[in-house]
């Protein structure tokens, strides 16, 4: 019979269920030392005692006792007694580790002072892109992604994975997967973009382009334009880098260049196909003007190509950067709206004189994107499927399109209005009677109709210089038809005429 | 018969095979046009003389002059006559559009004045990490990919897209799918990792961890702590951003903390569990005066666990993270040394009052990591797959590791030496009897064996305050051994000793 062991005095806590017994005992032990009850130099049971005190294996004090002195806790060695190492500086004993038995999660949430943020950190605030609600009318900037071939993507996912080499689980280069940029390159022909294969970046979408392209370009301080509408998006990713943003009114030719100054400016994000988010798009002669501002000024333009692939009346504009011969476009455009977002996946077409920079960055933040979405991507656009998915989608989003005309006309009439639609997955409601587009999207949303007031999408009066066009304000509401229903947009406008009926009568 | 139309004198270009009649039409007069060869005003054929002067169909014609007019670069309507557009500046048609017709990829090798980069963009230089060239002796920082079990990852891929939602093909949470987030902070506790899910992020790999944390934290100026020797792709994350780097040396307990500064210093960079390159596994007593440091100095800690998986001799040691009760630890992993580095996923652990400015930040830079590897990657781990592969390789590399110091003991006796291995993918070999490591990796390559001088992989003279133990100097070559086959290790050490033997000859 074993004679009875000194009283230790260690208070074992509750075992979690999978635990090893040798990981329990291992962290009651740590914690009398690190809180200073088991103080250095103290001479620790023999395993055989504490196992028996305890009613523990003798294997699972052996174990725990090697773990402790493996990473320096206890010295010694069996049979010659064992001792709480000396290794632990005093005031580390009383200050920081008083706390150590709190559980994790209330330790987490303690903080000492909070680190210093630098510059950016504090600029940097969340960009609220991200919406997980069920669709309905009217939610913008989103395809129909019940109609995306997932069994056809998933097929193609599976063989692409199926023959994935050695060297492609090993890495990538950081502009892309040069069959991928390959793809892009031709593909882009159709959109007027003029490039080569070697100038095609592929990021993660339009919200890496902007932050790379501006890093790239942009000090705190330096000048940056935007249109005003223009995509916050893109002006939260400037202002966080410190840029002085400049932002000029759209009129029905697009950017109104007259207001942009003269000189001194770093970069200007346009988006001409298709301004985001009135629709507009930009004229030929203010694409030449705008061009040769930027040769003057010194700007780089970024041309975001953000839904180009969908135009219903007319044939598309060539892209702005199809027009440039002196390498100040940058070109952008994503997967998001024709795959599904999540996916992410994107293109910048990048001037031949920036192309070493865009590598280093990428290379520096991030190395390369994800390959096996590059593999399949690759497949899915040589073998035809992007183009028929394409023209399917077109073809649905133009009958949901003039669904939602013929619903607005017939049952909104001195209400709301929507001028020309040519392209996109949203459209611009604009109200009448002096209707307010915040009161409006309160009513809407009473009746389950998302509405969103386009001053919300757009920075509206939070950047200087607000100029609007022909003082109209910015009364009007932001209407997506792609991602909805012909029979929930029918219902959608339906309920919105409610709406405003009831805001007209109220406000009478 | 039509009567002879007047000569037109359009040069067409031959046509692309796949090029649309309509297309080809279109840019050649656009080019006349951007040229000033049709000046504003100019008249243009019927579309019927045209097409009878160029043997083309009617409707071809009738389509290049839409595609013209929706354009804006003629006006007029059929039958009123047709007449270029009066909306190009004179400038822009003499200075701009003269190279217009230069091929595409001539056009693009063009450059005006090239533009300004920020000063980040000129710091910013390419990080060289990827080498597509086939695995041989004994090349670093790679696991055995040929042993990734390939199959059962397209499997559990093709399941995970088999059952993706609408919603998760809309996008995700910037922070990253929640369920993989519980599966890694499940994960992380045989780390010794204390976290709560909600204080993981998923990232593209420690990389992007890197470039996020810093410049959340460092403004341009602000001192960086680094190892010395150390990882050069951290260091250059933290130089193009404009840090000032301080370099500490390593001994044998870790990195030398009497030399960093006592104060203003905003983060630090550290691997504890595995130094790279050295492989010295930081002491308890070493961790705790670190965190005491910080305190102090007001640090916030890196901690790079970038192979802390892989442990032969005994038990891992709990992460600097789970000592850390004061949230000044940042504990980063990836998982692209368990799985493969193309699959571009890590994690990191962020102190709570943290979390909101990562989030924002990844919001802005690049919204959230693609979903459908996080689906498959949760599905992994969860079903246990992970954990099985993690422990086969361990096997596998613990037995390509003793081939390595069993082959190194017989054959490099006296011009090589490797010290205790107890983790990681790669070792270090230092060299003995005076032999250069520049002049021996380059006889090694010429008997096709990989080895790096280990001054190379980690900015060693490049920073200032070079401090390297015991004045040792960086004599001494980085080893893989993880990718590498028995026998090629067996081979890579017979051609070592071999290439090693000369270079003691010439230089006795």
């Amino acid at each position: 019979m074993p004679k009875a062991a000194p009283s230790f005095g260690l208070i074992l806590p509750p075992k979690d269920p999978g635990e090893p017994s040798y990981r329990w005992l291992y962290a009651a032990l740590r914690l009398e030392i690190l809180q200073g009850r088991l103080l250095p130099g103290a001479r620790l049971p023999s395993t055989r005692d504490l196992a028996a005190q305890y009613g523990l294996a003798r294997g699972t004090v052996v174990n725990a006792f090697e773990q402790l002195k493996s990473e320096g806790y206890i010295d010694g060695s069996l049979g010659s007694g064992t001792y709480v190492g000396k290794i632990l500086p005093e005031s580390l004993l009383q200050v920081a580790y008083r706390d150590i038995a709190k559980p994790a999660a209330e330790r987490a949430a303690q903080t000492r002072r909070p680190a210093t943020l630098s510059d950016y950190g504090r600029r940097a605030k969340l960009f609220r892109n991200y919406e997980n609600r069920p669709t309905r009318a009217f939610r913008a900037n989103l395809p129909a992604l019940d109609l995306f071939p997932v069994a056809l993507w998933t097929k193609i996912t599976q063989r692409s994975l199926g023959r994935i080499s050695t060297h492609q689980l090993m890495g990538g280069d950081p502009l892309g997967y040069l069959a991928l940029r390959q793809a892009v390159a031709e593909y882009l022909k159709s959109r007027g973009v003029s490039c080569q294969p070697q100038q095609v970046m592929i990021v993660s979408g339009v919200q890496q382009a902007l932050d790379l392209t501006a890093r790239l370009l942009v000090n705190p301080g330096d000048r940056v334009c935007v249109e005003n509408p223009g995509y916050s998006g893109a002006v939260q990713v400037f202002q966080a880098l410190g840029a002085k943003i400049v932002a000029a009114g759209i009129d029905d030719q697009g950017i109104s260049i007259r207001r942009l100054p003269s000189k001194a400016v770093r970069l200007i994000y346009v988006t001409p196909g298709h301004q985001f988010p009135l629709g507009t798009t930009m004229s030929l002669a203010r694409r030449l003007a705008l061009l040769e501002w930027a040769r003057k000024s010194g700007a780089v333009i970024f041309e975001d190509d953000y839904d180009g692939e969908f135009r219903y009346a007319g044939r598309p504009i060539p892209a702005l950067q199809g027009l440039d011969t002196s390498g100040a476009v940058i070109y952008a455009g994503s997967f998001s709206k024709v795959l599904f977002p999540s996916l992410r996946l994107g293109y910048l077409v990048i001037p031949s004189h920036l192309l070493p920079h865009f590598e280093a960055i990428q290379s520096l933040t991030c190395r390369h994107a994800p390959l096996l979405e590059q593999l399949a991507l690759t497949a899915f656009i040589n073998e035809g499927h992007f183009g028929r998915h394409l023209r399917h989608m077109r073809q649905v989003y133009a009958e949901r399109l003039s669904v939602l005309l013929e619903e607005t006309r017939r049952r909104l009439a001195g209400l709301l209005e929507i001028r020309g639609v040519e392209a996109g997955l949203q459209t611009v409601g604009w109200l009448q009677d002096g209707l307010a587009a915040e009161a409006a999207a309160l009513a809407a949303a009473k009746r389950n109709v998302q509405v969103t007031p386009l001053a919300r999408v757009s920075q509206g009066s939070a950047l200087p210089g607000r100029a609007f066009p022909g003082g109209a304000g910015l009364e009007a509401l932001q209407l997506g038809f792609a991602a909805v229903e012909a029979k929930e947009i029918r219902r959608g406008v339906r309920e919105l005429a409610i709406a405003l009926e009831g805001e007209r009568k109220a406000s009478a």
